[in-house]
């Protein structure tokens, strides 16, 4: 086995840098939710299921959207059923597996929560970038997820 | 209340990207950590012992590091001690709490754990980027870590 390339200086800054913005963000959100009721994993299920055509989404297309693999979103999608908030049926437009659907309750626990998740994100992250440092993280993002394999979004509203 | 101020479509670019390169990066570290029998969040604690002087640090220091509460840190470093990884001890030079430190048998798996763990980061991140990049997310991840109240770095070997 050949000694690994280790990170250099500026290579390990941006690793440290990056891991304490992401326990910041993904703490400040959980902690905003607290009051809720709901999880970050319900909540990032309800968003983009909210904003699908009639709701509702294949679990395929979800799982994909989330990065998520067939257990966790089987395990996660079982325990918001029992709650109300979706639920599951069989796709009638092909065989091509399940479609998950926005309950009247689970569209109405987002809309609620959701100002308080919008004004954190922009808090701790969106609020604090100059412009064109919003277009050089999408670009670093997308090409990071692109190359771990991420399917292209289902959707798209911009 | 008012009207919350949604994200325009830039930014909500920005934000899906943003967490499916977070979930791209952990699920790859996870993944390749499987065959090693240590977990993420103990090679989070081990790395930065490791690089310690003595190999040990305050426990407030370390948690202040990872940005983990003080139920977070303390559970994590019980199942550590428990397993023979670290050791806790009072601080000789103050009064001012616990000082955890790494074992022999930590630092043979940290040593063990960080190759595959290094090249995953390669692979998934910085190998991803041009050298300008690293410099564009060391600035934005600084400034977003920063503005969340997270302390200074309590040791830096660049």
């Amino acid at each position: 086995m050949t000694e690994p390339r280790w990170l250099d200086p500026r290579e390990r800054r941006m690793w440290r840098a990056y891991l304490r913005m992401q326990r910041a963000i993904e703490v400040a959100l959980v902690h905003q939710l607290g009051t809720t009721g709901i999880s970050r994993p319900d909540f990032e299920v309800l968003v983009p299921l909210s904003e699908a055509d009639n709701r509702s989404m294949r679990v395929r297309d979800l799982a994909s959207w989330l990065g998520w693999d067939r257990s966790r979103i089987s395990h996660q999608l079982r325990r918001m059923e029992e709650r109300g908030l979706i639920t599951r049926e069989d796709c009638v437009e092909d065989a091509r597996g399940t479609v998950v659907r926005l309950t009247d309750k689970g569209y109405e626990v987002t809309v609620v929560a959701a100002p308080g998740q919008v004004a954190t994100v922009r808090r701790v992250l969106v609020d604090l970038l100059e412009p064109d440092e919003v277009d050089q993280l999408t670009a670093i993002a997308e090409r990071v997820a692109a190359a771990a394999g991420y399917a292209n979004l289902p959707y798209s509203d911009d």
